[in-house]
């Protein structure tokens, strides 16, 4: 089993929601868990596009109601911590898969990156460090190819 | 959706075993998810009960690894978090049923209360307060009268 | 260095706070460093306490606001956690010293005791588990006796 | 009482290291708190550069022993949550200086930032959204200049 994470904003474009719901989709079809930060925007467009294609959603909440987090979570955990429950997403995931975004995006991709999860991205952040390191964001051009390389990625054990 | 979280040791006797078991059967009987640690003892059998009876289990793990859970969980979040992911149990659970256990359930136990959780125990600690307070862990006998409170409490919105 | 944790209700009454104070000020004598929640009640106490003899007082809140914290402390950490900051506390502490309390309290001392500090009592929970176990909390009668105990278990490394 | 974090990487060449103690000597100077992850790299040369200058120095440090953090900590609170900790180091601090750094460092940059905290940045990471954004770090020259612009944003309110 393995647990594919979709990050990105709670706010986002029409093109955007359906490049994520295609993310979602194609992670479901190959049989993935999708694991997200379980809210609007982005959260839920993946979580759509897992569930249409008879999915499971694993949604990690920041607040403290488990109830408040999108319609498509299979299930919920509301954590309780706030912006802390970025690193448990990292954490649990074999692989990130970011699209678009803002500073929380960033900061789930970072974590992921910090403990040596592959992170994938769709539209979103580039980042530049201060210096060489050996690994990045590996930035793809569609839904299917992002999908692809995270699902590549977790299986292969790439760490 | 109700989540239940069956709280106890990671080592525990046959008899407490079969209780525990028999605690995540009625859950999962009644379509409730059973929510716990993901290790083994107590938790290992509640989620074999639960999944016995065709019910999903999400394990709340302390550690790096979410294959490093018992091998009846459905889905597995690994935290990374240590103990501190107790009160993440006792957050996201409508209800906590505690049998037998040592110093981590003693702590999921008075985290769920400070919550304002309902919780039951099965054979488990006798805690007295230095003042009065009004609730406390809801003793029963069987495992058939823990799942029966802890349903009946979750359900109701008890609080 | 050692780091002597004081936990209890955010409120209280005279005589309980008489005693946190005692208890802070008897920490702070010995050059301890007292850790608390940060709050009122008990925490407030054993902070004003521990700062009337010359002592340091590290509040580990739950919050997201560092200015929130009781008025005695020298340094603030805003968690932004919730309960799970309990663990925290815990965790950081060489020896726990609980007064009265709620459950709350009771979860410190619970994750306290499951990390193998020593906890010491005044006025506090009494409980039972429901097998036996190799430790469990030190009830002591006065202030000095309490801040005695801790110090001594804390400094001789007992876990 | 101001807040003032450094972040950056556990290993730094000595011309890092140099500026990083020169960012501690200046918010010590100033009557600030510094706030770091109390290991080695960077954090250790600002935390050097802090006590010099007569300062506190407040470690957050992810693991379980408070004793592991460097010698230049003044208090040390073991979280015992891993990488989470950074949530808590950006949760706490009024602003937050970025020395270098890998992808710990980001992970804290974006989380502050998420947070609205000022993020100033002394050759660190640069980091371009997806779409624009309101803030981001505000990039310096020298030690002076960065301690001086985060210390001004602290002290205004700047969120």
């Amino acid at each position: 089993m393995y647990y594919i994470a979709v990050v990105g904003g709670s706010q986002c474009d029409a093109a955007l929601a359906a490049l994520a719901e295609e993310v979602g989709t194609g992670i479901a079809t190959r049989g993935g868990i999708l694991v997200c930060g379980g809210g609007s925007g982005i959260m839920e467009a993946a979580s759509r596009g897992a569930r249409s294609a008879g999915g499971v959603v694993l949604g990690i909440l920041p607040g403290e109601d488990p109830r408040r987090g999108n319609r498509y979570l299979t299930l919920a955990v509301a954590t309780g911590l706030g912006e802390a429950r970025n690193a448990v997403i990292a954490r649990t995931a074999d692989a990130l898969i970011a699209v678009g975004g803002e500073y929380g995006t960033l900061s789930e991709v970072a974590l992921a990156l910090k403990m040596g999860k592959p992170v994938v991205g769709l539209k979103t952040w580039k980042i530049e460090p201060p210096q060489e390191l050996d690994r990045g964001i590996i930035h793809c051009e569609t839904a299917a190819e992002a999908v692809e390389a995270a699902w590549k990625a977790a299986t292969t054990g790439w760490s």
